[in-house]
């Protein structure tokens, strides 16, 4: 496929990463961020005013493992599907080889009876670093939902 | 504009896809396709069991001539606009000048009265490889929509 | 980052536009534009038709600019917030350093009490051409809206 620019390889690890939860294939998903690693889900409103606090908060790779075993326990998929459609990425700066971007996302939710709705909108703030092998993960990404109002049965990651 | 990569090529190639329905011209619909080729749309389900039957198949260029032919007929356009966004493509193979790929889609409906809806969203399976004159076009097109309800009205190609 | 290309360039700042609309950085997004510009907003039927007239009309940086103030005046962000996701961009042709390009669109609205919605679909005609800077802005951005029906809240831009 020829050399590909920086900015198509974050394409492909965005793609990568909301594919692998829409397939159900969340097993692989803590594969998309490094050992030390920071994922949460917040809201425009606490991000806006500082808030440290998430929904859901990981800070390790095992932390990621655990919580997709909780989801399996639960049986989510069993109930929807989600569907992320990820904009394009604006790549905010480089620096000692790690990328911040930050990505528009939306995301559609399809319940086991067929129907749908809009379930989320926000966007990703990332930071980006190739791991040993070369592989580009998610050192930090922080999710921030544009809505306050967050159905109970958040449990699939975003 | 410069050589573009594999991946952009492959981006303009479902970007204008994508455009030639939404804008009512259907009639450049099956010219994005190999004249051996297969279009399906199926459901998730289905797709997950291997059934091969499809909501729509084809398996020729002819045959979606066919399909623009019918829709033509049956004033569809008159009723509904559709709105397709295709998300980042994740690009799962290259053999032989074929790209196997996969990229998320979402598709509104707005209707004559100027109602929106969410119609439906899912994932397109692609074979890609470039025509005698060097285009890209689809050898396959499966169409897995993640609903497995669906609107009496489907008619317009996903 | 090494060398972009043009489709690269286009897309970071059809990213960087949305993504200033979206942050609340309203007194950014005039800058996206020639100082000899036109932003105009229509529906599909009226592009269709050749009517001038748009829902919104500016021809200017500094008509831009006073619809901003505008905005601000009406403290339309404390109503709502929206989310862009803008699709993949068709580049239609280049000349004289001018390309034509055409990028799908669909906003959904989040009110202040957490409620979403679909607003708006449509697509992005744009003349996109270098500034004395080298910085790529658009000449021309006609948002043609797939809706006829529209909120009388349209008040941010699209």
């Amino acid at each position: 496929m020829g050399r590909s620019s920086r900015r198509e390889a974050i394409e492909a690890l965005n793609a990568g990463y909301a594919r692998a939860i829409d397939d159900d294939r969340i097993e692989a998903w803590p594969e998309f961020f490094h050992e030390q690693c920071l994922y949460k889900i917040t809201t425009a409103d606490n991000y806006r005013r500082g808030l440290e606090l998430g929904l859901v908060y990981a800070d390790s790779k095992g932390m990621l493992k655990d919580r997709v075993a909780a989801l399996r326990e639960a049986n989510v998929y069993e109930r929807q599907r989600y569907r992320h459609l990820v904009g394009l990425p604006s790549i905010l700066g480089e620096e000692n080889g790690e990328s911040r971007v930050e990505s528009p996302f939306l995301v559609a939710r399809i319940m086991r009876d067929g129907t749908m709705d809009l379930f989320a909108t926000g966007r990703y703030l990332d930071r980006i670093a190739a791991d040993g092998t070369g592989a580009l993960k998610y050192r930090e990404r922080i999710v921030v939902c544009d809505s306050a109002r967050f159905d109970t049965l958040l449990a699939l990651p975003l």
